[in-house]
């Protein structure tokens, strides 16, 4: 691929389809569609691709990964409650061999317990969490960067 | 909705299409749709309707929770053995904003330690536990007068 | 007895008797006598008879659980506090070989950890938990009908 | 009430009345008859009352501090080893909706870890440990002071 | 008190009642009178007095205790399923200052994992498990034997 | 069925599908379909016949286990990482009555922590644990003969 | 064998031959040879006889149980700190089927605590604590009876 | 010294020098200065002298603990957040031989978990929880009578 | 201020100082100094200033946070190891009533145990792990933004 | 060696010496010498050599490990009970670096939660579990087929 | 015994017959011989002499300890990995009543988990840990030392 | 540096400077300054240098760290207090790529459980313990040797 046309995946997992109707207060009142607009917006300036895809259960998530293998050059992934238990995706994270960044909205350190804890996070190559839908921009700009460091865009 | 007409979603989890077969011992020996028979009777007798889903899958299941909001009024939900695990339907319950009680056929208390906790039951109004079939029948009736206070039925 | 004639002591445990004065907002408004009230009237919609009595000691609730073999078909018991951690009334529900629902007003899953566990729980037939005075009324339909089904009444 | 009239309950649990001649290197020399004595003299030199108790039934100190309500400012409350397990106590305790000021003589946190933890310290205003029977009248300070700051006195 | 005139208080707690009645295949069918009938007859070949008492209350228990001191020589002491949980009772046993064996009729240690601690026994001088009624037996004799090494009779 | 005609479900859970791609230094070159040609040979071998799937969702694993009722005499069972915390693959093993063998291809012991855990092996028969897809093998021929002992084949 | 001949084992573990010398403060004075000579006598009055040993490795003590199978009928064994973590010599209780009590000369409950748990306990009939060399007797006395209320002797 | 002329040092751990800027719901309105101001008038009708200080390095902390030796006849001392996690001003605590009383100005048991383990107060002579700034002043009280006690004032 | 005119500090704690030199596999070969040069050029770019500090004493740390209040809009902190247990810290980030994002340079997540958990996380704004001296600059657009949106610049 | 003549230690530990006759419900009615004839057969088909061994010592069962040093290809080891917690066990498997297969008759994992920890299987190659004698058979297999591949017979 | 003629035992545990063989990136090319040679050197330089013994079993290491009582002035004692479950050997410790320090050649802390805890350090005067051969050296120096002080030798 | 110029920092931490005066039966009489010139001595006989500092402050202590690169050999480190939970301290000893033996004076073992965990030992290179004064001696013979053998003097 040309540096301009590295493709990034954007992943959302269970429940995020629900985003701006559901608890507002917590998760910000921006629906995913929106994030997802922007999203490409900022791709394109990066002189990049965001495909943007959300999944309610755990198979079709670790299905989409493994079809970024080759098409992509790396992966925003917010795992929403999966991040606490699912080993599935870990392994599909470690599987996959591109840099994932995970995402989380609301500052999940400041919440339940079973929040602190994301399963997949030592498969990923970073976090960022607590930021709202920026975090979701910001794990963009570094998925290109580290996909052009190593080369793949 | 007319007060005859509430509706409520009966939404059961994996294995659950196996009762009557599996383990009666444990489970008894009702199948599934006779439950769901009864109950949709005992929705008539309250002037409602009981309408009674199964799926095995965790995606699914919180398709279905998703689905209810707005064509339902409450929700009389037994997780199955996702209840230890789910932080996903978990979110799934708390997002749709509608009385959902849950309902265990066996005493959870009474048998393995895994079984002991729901990570659902936080977002629950309430939980019903080791009373067998009659245990959705009364969570019927409960999600039935919670929709009539607050005025959604 | 007669079938019309089953008796159930309602039996709770400490604290209960400042019902609709101590924390409304967690345990409602009702007093613990109205809720008898209403118990009487509901057995005796159901052609059985509620006993029903409070105690605030450990001790004086297991002399009653004790008291109620062979006078009474089944318990309804809300032990309060005491169910977090009294072996005692577990061992005593489990002594007196009657059918016993165990209930909790609020939803003690959604509280402090503490609350979370029951140990007098696996003695007992089932739970009813989080749907405030109207789990009274559910389990004293269940403990009747436990009681007839067994012959108890 | 006028301010010189202010009524705090002084409540001890059990095995306090074997004070002085129980363990005397870690629970010191003086009876509770003794210290009842002291803190009606300090009280009255506050211009207030000291109604002092001691039972060794959990149920009975519940009693106690339910009936505190209405008749005293507030309450110093040294639960003894109930302070280790009794939410019911603790129960009572934000029931009754007085201040109370926890007192334990001994320096429980240099002790064996179970004393180190009192569930009923949550439910209370402060907690005064390892000063000996000078903890009971700083404790019946303390109470008079926030009484009176919050109109009670 | 001469030799002959050692008295031991023979003291049981909660559900200790139902013996005979309660859970056969666990706790026998003896009732508890027929063992004190059968402890009574011991104390006096062993040229001694039982006292025998139960209660259900912790709180009559700890005045039990009290009420040994001065009267009794030592105390043979079933505690129930208190032992699990009363640190009350274990300061009281520490404060009676006499030689205290615990009994349990039953295996606690092959039965649930909560039976396996008795925070009562680390202020006494032995624990006898297991047994049965003989249990009772043993430990009187030990009582006996450790009262007279002591000069207690 | 004559027993040379003894069925046996092969089923591989989350990622597997990947095998001989995935990290094979952990999991060895081979793919899972030459596995399973290996595994179709070596049945026809013990004239037996394999029926080999994959799946990545947890309720498509739980239906293939509930189809493999009737029609097949035993499985052999690698959940992947599913085996760490699914109860309800676990209750689909027990379910469906028939001899299960656990398998994992890499010593899941000397990994991280959470791998050592299958909550799936107490519905099992046996486990297989480090041998490669050897392992499965040895787990071929376990089911046949245990299926052949309970005269299912 | 007659009622007179009862054999029983008398069997202890590591760093018991040190009796006497190791600890005085904590195990007492008398020697292990001492003991075994009062249980001999014990075991006569008794109409029994008592074969003492004392082994202080793990292995040689279970072969001490393994052939304890048949010879006698009952044993009395003081495991001393293997109790607390050998499953070994709680499966060779286990498998000699004959009632064995364990016996602890200290109370160690009362000590560190690593001595309060004893895997080998739940294998066994009773456990005897804290009761110095007193304890082996009433153990002997114990399992002498058990043995004849089984027909063994 | 004279008996009017016992010195005390008041010490502040970190972030208590933003108290009344610094959450006031939580740490109130007042100053620390004006805390200060407040416990030298205190000090002085008690005829003592109150030497406050405020640091927010461990360290310093620690050099100010030890310079109080000789100089003072005792410390009230609040470590702020270092009371969770500080061995090191435990130990320092512990050299110095004086008494320590340790003060929380707000009920730390009834906030985040970590708050309610202080490993300072093991090695302090007292602890007051949850008074505000009158913790400080009743501390000074204790503090100033357990130096005369002891002949230091 | 001016929107332009945003000022942010950058705060980085123990061993940062040694960047470049110190296990440069785990940390990368970047310098703090050519970190903070190329965070300045960026504030610059994002019409903000960058004010670079490290320090290795938790005091001082907690001063340095104190400072900013009233100087600074926000603060990019990487709190290195003290993250795992400076509650001191963690009470001055909630002290200063500004947005804080956590940066850690590794993958905190896929190290040590110890390192997986901040506890000064739950009182920032978000927190990014594991990209590097890129997180520092992430963070810093996060902060501009944050600071921004409500009107801090 | 020449191909047929791989030779394979078969090691049992502690208790396996009573096989056939102890608790035959769990571990089958087959005597160890039984399944040791049925393995010397399976292995001279397989062109190999099994030398069987059992031991209820964990120091001679560390010998015959080391003795395996260049005498065997291999090893089936049953270590019994030491799986638990022998760490010298593991430090010789690791030490004698050869094949082990570790194999447990009974299915460990639905028995007490102790028997699911093996503290050996991380130094062996793999683990068979809950196959009964069939599972030596198979680990037989296994050995023969792991010390052919690495060169060793 | 004269100055120069201290005797101290050198006893080593399982596993370590193999040093120099095994794992030797771990534990080190020396064989045990060759180490023991050197502490002969050593102890004779310090006027000492060095006996050296190595067992794999427990019960044999408890026999060489209590065979050092008397005939030698203390002991450097590697308990291989029956550090981390001896109690028994902890046990023989305390008995022997001399002074014991601890040794092991790797940092044991660095390794694995259950590596860093030795239940026998707490009966030993001291232990040295991670120093590889020259740790056998500094602990003989320190027996010599300590010996000499309590006037061992 | 020529080999008779090997200098060694001996750092100590927090509370050592009272060393003699505090609590002298837990730490010994021997003041810090008369260790330190101890070790000068040795390390003279040594062919070495000792450099001896003491900070009560952790991020002195990592500075003293730091700056001990380049300029010595080695590290003789007492922690102190801070052993215990400081993350930063490891990382400075693990950053500064020199030998660093950790020493203790007491048994941490023999005392309060958090005593026996340092979080500093994994990145040493061995630990010396409960040795007293000596134990810092023979710390400066390791690192001496450990440095020659790297070439470092």
């Amino acid at each position: 691929m040309a540096e301009g046309q590295v493709r990034v995946l954007v992943l959302s997992g269970p429940n995020l389809n629900l985003l701006g109707e559901r608890e507002p207060d917590v998760y910000g009142t921006d629906t995913l569609e929106a994030i997802h607009e922007r999203l490409r917006r900022r791709a394109a300036a990066l002189g990049a691709e965001a495909e943007c895809r959300q999944h309610n259960g755990e198979g079709e998530l670790i299905d989409a990964l493994h079809a970024a293998r080759g098409r992509t050059a790396g992966v925003v992934f917010n795992p929403g409650a999966y991040a606490h238990t699912s080993y599935a995706l870990r392994d599909a994270v470690a599987a996959v061999s591109l840099p994932v960044v995970e995402v989380h909205l609301s500052n999940v350190y400041a919440r339940e317990p079973f929040r602190r804890r994301s399963v997949i996070a030592p498969a990923c190559r970073g976090t960022i969490v607590g930021l709202g839908a920026m975090g979701y921009e910001l794990a963009l700009e570094a998925v290109v960067r580290l996909a052009r460091e190593s080369g793949g865009g």
